[in-house]
């Protein structure tokens, strides 16, 4: 396994290269050390000081005494639910008006709380928060799909430290989410099962690359994963649709998500790092081949032309070796 | 047009969002200015002091009097040609040696020197390098796939200053590729022409997106471009294969480039970028509906858990301002 090979995901069937010569140790990527925050940032602050009269949605605190999560629309919306998603040709081109919802989930009222090292109850509060948005934007029809994410540090596209995450619905479903729906289609075909469940009941066998595991939920480094301790949580009990997540299992992703954020804070020195809760789009929610999934990639390395143009990611770190570092 | 809309890329099949309320002008992105190179970088320079004896091509300069290009075996190669490309399963995944050839292009002797301000005989003994080293690597019939591409700046993820430029072959053909022939192919058996001469043709007449046109080349920011500042350059005469470059049309294809590369570096201070040339996988370059090209994009923002979850981009830019901007 010290050579560079070349993996196949199973799932997208995107392949990737390991290229151990080109190997730094995950703790040996170069990470920008944020500053603390100064009294000047948070007194600047939008989501310490909201003055925005319309607030989606609010939940209170463990104590009850306080909010501890608030859904605000984006300041600066990629989209707006107040056109309507009509096509029409430009040319020999479409395009449709940029219809769509851009909410922003304040995590915390604590400008310098982070979801690694919040109190599990607060973590939980805010994936129950997710999932009210998840279900009162998914009962309007013109939104076909929904992505649920985080952007945390500047290299990865934040740009406010206040804990916070995003939610994006569009009228469209992208060409790329459709390539994933034809390949786990084909893979039920072939195989009769979910090309995830069979993921994850061998990665549960085979423990190299697990991260965590709770009565409902699985973490483990993906055996194709395209960077460096990538890490995707799966629930254990098959359901294409994050919106059918149960009381329970609110609290048991809530820990798991917070048990994988915490070992990459603690082992990477609080890395940048995205992730996304990718869920089947519009009309797809209950077939049998797609598996709602939430992926997590430090920002450790920069995709170049390579990956560009090719697709194919390039990856220095094997994913057993950093499934052993994250674990240590 | 100052709306958030959405267009659909014909060629791919991959919808782009674009929202001007997050609009930056191109020229109010943040780039970081790199410093002139200093004595002691030139002093450990690799590539101005080569002593492997393993030079793989060398092409001479105009006067005839010394080198103008070399290409060499990258030194951290991702791929190596030593191992045979067969397949095994690892548990319930696949996965193969890793073969495949990793060269570097090394685009003149001087340490300072980049192709948007090189001379155009000097860009053309690039462009005719990475011709000769393409039929080269292509008569190998391990090599399925090619990519050439080039990583100008930090944070476009080069890490030497000294211009270069990278071909990376492999043994096996990217899905991302599968997934653009499979567009083309539909595009083609809906109108029966290639996608890609019904895009340049309609580009050259509406001429809104135009950057640069010569005798055998079209320049342009693609409709539904990525990011800002994106261009394209295709072939005006249909060919899938870049190994079908004439003489004359290696000389066009340097003077697009350079004159694309310039307006970028001039425009945008000299901004990071990647460019791949794209060229038909083995066995379909004979093909009527696919198109070589070259994409060329500034890394001006971040993609971030949005793009990364939905394969979407958000483009704060419009084409047609950023083709305005370049050509002003």
């Amino acid at each position: 396994m010290n050579n560079s090979h070349i993996r196949l995901n199973r799932a997208t069937h995107e392949w990737v290269i390991y290229a151990p010569s080109r190997r730094q140790r995950p703790q040996e990527f170069p990470i920008a050390s944020e500053l603390p925050s100064s009294d000047a940032e948070r007194a600047r602050c939008p989501f310490c000081h909201y003055h925005n009269e319309s607030i989606l949605l609010e939940l209170m605190d463990a104590s009850g005494q306080g909010w501890q999560t608030r859904v605000v629309p984006n300041k600066y919306p990629a989209l707006s639910p107040d056109v309507k998603p009509l096509r029409s040709l430009s040319g020999i081109y479409l395009e449709l008006p940029g219809y769509g919802h851009h909410e922003v989930v304040i995590e915390s009222p604590h400008h310098d709380q982070t979801l690694a090292t919040m109190p599990l109850e607060a973590v939980s509060t805010v994936v129950e928060t997710y999932r009210q948005r998840y279900l009162t934007l998914m009962a309007i029809p013109q939104n076909l799909f929904i992505i649920i994410f985080r952007n945390h540090g500047q290299t990865a596209g934040a740009s406010l430290r206040h804990p916070h995450s995003q939610i994006i619905t569009t009228p469209i479903v992208p060409r790329h989410y459709r390539w994933q729906e034809d390949e786990a289609q084909r893979y039920f075909d072939d195989w009769g099962r979910c090309a995830y469940c069979d993921m994850l009941e061998f990665e549960l066998c085979d423990r190299q690359r697990l991260i965590a595991d709770n009565d409902e939920f699985i973490a483990f480094v993906p055996y194709a994963a395209e960077v460096p301790c990538e890490v995707m949580i799966l629930p254990k009990v098959h359901s294409a649709d994050f919106g059918t997540i149960t009381p329970h299992q609110v609290v048991q992703f809530a820990s798991i998500l917070k048990q994988v954020l915490l070992k990459l804070y603690q082992k990477l020195n609080n890395p940048a790092y995205n992730f996304a809760i990718m869920t089947a789009a519009r009309y797809k929610a209950n077939e049998p081949q797609l598996h709602w999934s939430c992926q997590i990639r430090p920002r450790l390395g920069t995709p170049a032309g390579f990956e560009m143009g090719s697709g194919i990611s390039i990856n220095p770190s094997l994913p057993e070796a950093d499934a052993e570092f994250l674990n240590s």
